[in-house]
């Protein structure tokens, strides 16, 4: 299975590119999209869409993972992190990709082992998990971060979701939804 | 000039498009892509994006006009808000409109003449604008109220620029952006 993460934002969406085979997880290509700043909102997010459906082209995904986002105090700021958020899920979405996302706390903890970890720790542990020669950028280690919580939480998610398969049918909805266990 | 304007939601998402001869405008087409409650963020968001792109290869409008959205207190609402927006704008920029951003506060005082008009105000004054039948549904009439608001402001715009011609290559940048006269 090949995953691949994305870390949005209006200025810079980082995206990182892994595969898994069993429990073992290899490296194919991570990178940040950097947006200019002098251009016309749309314009910012059709470098985010164009690009990012570029790299789903390139690398060929089977499926998407990322970060849910939590309200930045700003109000503005939050608008123009949906926005962006936004055109990442419609290039996504327009290659026909399932997107799974995962909190914070689920991804340091995937990562990491503890949910309050620093920005610091989860690039180290993304450097270790994936044996890279250097520490990735912030940007693109948060997107393979997300990639990683995906590899290792779905295999779960799956058995979880078989377990379940009678309780969901009895109740008609499903109790694993988006990668998480629903109450 | 034929005008398309949007009114982004992630429940409903209005569209209307106008034709501008002079001072005498048509009305061409509008209505409400009803986006399902029932998948998930991404799909929703496929939904805005395929029908907003849909329509504009239907009606070929020249240019496009939203409206610039005010934050909702809830920074939830926002943060969904936010990506309907971004859905929309990803769809135009998708193929190539121009897009113009307007303040509820010009759009209203452009289509009734006050900026703190009732919402009703609005559906009549597009009805009587435009000489419909009917009065339109309100997701529909702020679509229509946006490309009006464009088409009227969009000559002074344009005035305005000419006028500023000087000053902006001067200063190197304009001093007309997105419909308004910047400081």
């Amino acid at each position: 299975m090949r995953i691949l993460g994305v870390d949005p934002g209006l200025r810079r969406t980082g995206f990182g590119v892994i595969d898994v085979q069993g429990a073992k997880l290899s490296y194919v290509a991570s990178g940040t999209i950097v947006v200019p700043t002098d251009v016309t909102l749309p314009l910012r997010l059709k470098v985010i869409l164009d690009n990012l459906r570029q790299i789903v082209e390139d690398t060929k995904p089977d499926v998407a993972a990322l970060e849910i986002v939590f309200m930045n105090t700003n109000p503005a700021s939050t608008l123009l992190l949906g926005q962006a958020r936004g055109a990442a899920l419609c290039a996504l979405a327009d290659r026909d990709l399932a997107v799974h996302e995962y909190t914070a706390l689920q991804i340091k903890k995937s990562v990491v082992g503890a949910g309050r970890a620093a920005k610091e720790q989860v690039q180290m542990m993304v450097q270790r998990l994936l044996r890279l020669d250097g520490i990735p950028a912030p940007d693109s280690a948060d997107a393979l971060a997300c990639a990683i919580c995906h590899a290792h939480i779905a295999p779960l998610t799956e058995k979880l979701s078989q377990m379940n398969y009678q309780t969901r049918t009895s109740r008609g909805r499903s109790r694993v939804r988006a990668g998480r266990l629903l109450g």
